[in-house]
């Protein structure tokens, strides 16, 4: 069988090693982002989120944005990705436009249940003669053995949880899932290793070194979503970009929960997923026990302080990984892309180093 | 400025790349584990805990246990750790003891406050004139740079909050926190570059995907705790480990609760400790509403059990990581340490043929 990297290289023909995708954060990847990322060599995705009425609008300004850039496809497929939450998106209107503009990738995450997606794993390769390939986002060992019985995706994205946005409430960090989903799907599939998905590792990656771990520990490449906030072609406010470049130590100053989907009425995810966000007044007050009511009626006062509604002492929400801290300047996508390519590499060399001249001068005393 | 990999080999002569520590986990890592994992070239830490009074024992047992076996030590040192809960821990006694017997290093976790641990670090370097270097566990970055601006500890281990046992409620995985709290402490630490501790991960590791991943994020080297529970010099009982064996998926099955130390009446961690654990029938009777004198009641008749009182329907606390998965059968600590250290090279092999072979031929395209 193909190795991971090569299927890659063989499905997204335009990308460079070491893969890197921008996630599909709901509202704020949209054409712009999803474009830069890959004419930068990486895998950009459109968020169409659980509407999926303003996508065709997506697609068509994606097209326009490509036109002018030739990048080498598979299938003559659009060299950009989709994403789904599946909990709310329509399925017929969303594998007519999957028919219509072929994107290189589908992903899909958060259905109220696992088996909801192999309608829209069947459907969209139906749709697009098996071009647009099928990724499905998962945060247990679980979740990722159900996926690929039921749907067998081409890509398993393996979510820790330390991603911004929302993810399951209960979970692991990529350190110890990937790992644990490789080696359980890897027995699983003895005998039709050919099912064995890709794994695209998502959740406290920024950078070059976490690019490099996500490797190490079994991924072929890797998704950031925090990361790609600090760019210009992300749909956000100056205030919540703003907050991003300064916040920082996002163990103690991010927290998962549903508190920030209450306030904003995103309240049709599944029980099970919360989002992770920056702390601010809305949460402590929360959890001091102030009504959703007087705090929803605060959240909608803080609006019109337009960008000074952000922050710790703010009401706006700042979705955010806890790898939020390593985000410290704006850069522009295709900068951002091109510096943690770049990174990853410098990384490898310096470990090489490290075991030659460290490990194996240290046992020989 | 030494590398960090050149300070390890000085002070821990006997050890070999890449450096594995063994987490010296209160009431389980004793003598014989600590002295197996330095014997295999690890370096083996007891865990003192709390309550220093049974101290002295561990240490006569561990030097009983190394007459037979020469290892290569700094300033005629004892080539294990101690680790102290330093909450508890009795100051006077714990010096007196490090002076009379010189572990290589001693690893302080837990003061109700940083600035607790200023007294036990001068008074450890001024008792074994410096030989015995000092390790301080931290789990944020804002406690990382007040550990080395009071202690300038010699090692900092970062403890992301997938590990097994107590940590911070609130924290980060290794995989964003090792990064953000090395680029944090280079920036505070310009000008004065000597003052860099060498940074150990822990947290969510349990093979050498894991010590390789640790390798990328920056740290010289690794704890593992949960991977050694399975070694029969771990002292636990049958029960606990055949659970370690049998438990999978840490993210959903294990948790970071106080419920546990409330029914085993371990009450005095500083509140923001937790201590993570498989779920299993208290956690949940109190999820469910139990109050603590019927559960407790219910754990002291479980405790008749024996090793049947482990398990997802017992109550017995099985303390473990999220990586608890990755852990699949019994073996001896020195196995153990071996194994993974062979690992990790393999990783960095098959990490270079991924970007020479693999991104390097995908880049040409």
């Amino acid at each position: 069988m193909a190795s991971p990297t090569a299927r890659l290289a063989k499905d997204y023909p335009w990308v460079k090693g070491p893969v890197i995708a921008s996630a599909p954060m709901r509202l704020i990847a949209l054409s712009s982002l999803a474009v830069e990322v890959s004419k930068a060599g990486g895998i950009g995705f459109i968020g169409a989120s659980s509407d999926v009425s303003t996508l065709e609008g997506y697609f068509k300004d994606a097209r326009q944005l490509l036109r002018s850039h030739h990048l080498q496809t598979a299938n003559n497929t659009l060299p950009i990705g989709i994403g789904f939450l599946n909990w709310g998106a329509d399925l017929p209107l969303a594998i007519e436009l999957l028919r219509k503009y072929r994107p290189a990738a589908a992903w899909f995450y958060a259905p109220y249940q696992i088996s909801d997606l192999v309608a829209w794993t069947n459907e969209t390769r139906q749709a697009t003669g098996n071009a647009t390939k099928i990724w499905i986002q998962i945060g247990t060992v679980a979740e990722a053995v159900e996926a690929v019985e039921k749907c067998a995706p081409d890509v398993l994205v393996v979510q820790g949880v330390d991603a911004g946005g929302h993810g399951l409430n209960r979970g692991a960090g990529i350190i110890s899932l990937l790992p644990e989903v490789h080696d359980t799907l890897a027995a699983k599939l003895k005998g039709r290793e050919a099912e064995m998905p890709v794994l695209i590792a998502g959740g406290g990656i920024a950078d070059g070194r976490g690019v490099a771990a996500s490797i190490a520990l079994g991924a072929a490449g890797v998704v950031l979503g925090t990361r790609y906030l600090a760019a210009p072609e992300s749909v956000i406010t100056k205030g919540y970009r703003d907050e991003i470049i300064r916040a920082s130590d996002g163990g103690p100053h991010t927290v998962r929960t549903s508190v920030y989907d209450t306030l904003r009425g995103t309240t049709e995810w599944p029980k099970r997923y919360g989002g992770r966000a920056v702390i601010n007044r809305s949460y402590e007050d929360a959890m001091a026990g102030m009504g959703d009511d007087e705090n929803k009626r605060l959240y909608k006062e803080e609006e019109k302080k337009g960008d000074m509604g952000w922050g710790p002492s703010g009401r706006m929400t700042t979705y955010a990984g806890t790898v939020v801290g390593l985000v410290t300047k704006t850069q522009s996508a295709k900068e951002i892309t091109e510096e943690v390519r770049e990174e990853t590499i410098a990384v490898l060399k310096r470990m090489h180093t490290i075991a030659t001249d460290g490990w194996m001068a240290m046992s020989r005393l």
